[in-house]
């Protein structure tokens, strides 16, 4: 089971797939505690107040797509992937996103599925203004956060 | 194949289920151009620019749970349905959402995910602050709006 979503952008690929692959792209939008390594076969951990994710980049192709799979975190995120596709569309940059491999359809899945969506919006702003939404000042969306 | 997710809000569950269960509740974030009967069996039809969605109520329980079966609008909705569960907790009232019974994982599935956390999003506002952000001002997340 996956969750999907998608966004377009006015800045271009090569500036999408910045933001996701440099530690300050990804602590643009996503949470300002990140530090790893961005390079194919390296983690990337990324930290929240109840917790985090380490990503271990298995893909990353300039302005095309990122592969990541998560190596630590919560137990129904080890062993998902995360999946961004970069594509060019209509004078916007589309970003297809994929977290996959889901394992039940839990509630905790409809609150990532939502979070995502802010996140990935947080995303968009980072990369058409230059500044994001990231974690620890990321748009609440419930009790979880 | 089901696009899920998970908000709280700090109004009641009854505010929540007016909202999905009055015309002016569902004009005030979804769309405001909606019209025709929240009754269980029958339609109500949801228009935005490009078209719309009608929907078939089907189950619809006080401060519990709504749902709708889509009987018209584009060929990938027509047959799905949308559910609104409602709960309460942590001093939260849980809306947890799904979209379920599409019938392949198209890019129009990705989009309709992102935007339907905008629209609950807006559901939110509205319960919360009592204005949210219906279509046509709805926020916009890529060139298919």
């Amino acid at each position: 089971m996956d969750i999907l979503h998608r966004i377009g952008v006015t800045a271009s690929p090569d500036a999408v797939y910045d933001a996701l692959t440099t530690i300050d792209g990804l602590a643009g939008w996503w949470t300002e505690e990140t530090d790893g390594s961005t390079e194919i076969g390296g983690v990337v951990r990324f930290r929240f107040i109840p917790g985090g994710f380490d990503m271990k980049v298995v893909e990353s192709e300039r302005a095309d797509h990122v592969l990541w799979e998560v190596v630590d975190g919560p137990e129904e995120w080890v062993g998902t992937h995360v999946r961004f596709d970069i594509k060019r569309e209509d004078d916007f940059t589309i970003v297809l996103f994929r977290h996959e491999g889901w394992r039940e359809q839990v509630e905790f899945m409809n609150h990532c599925s939502t979070k995502w969506a802010i996140y990935l919006m947080s995303l968009k702003r980072l990369v058409e203004t230059g500044k994001g939404e990231p974690a620890p000042n990321d748009v609440m969306i419930s009790n979880w956060h």
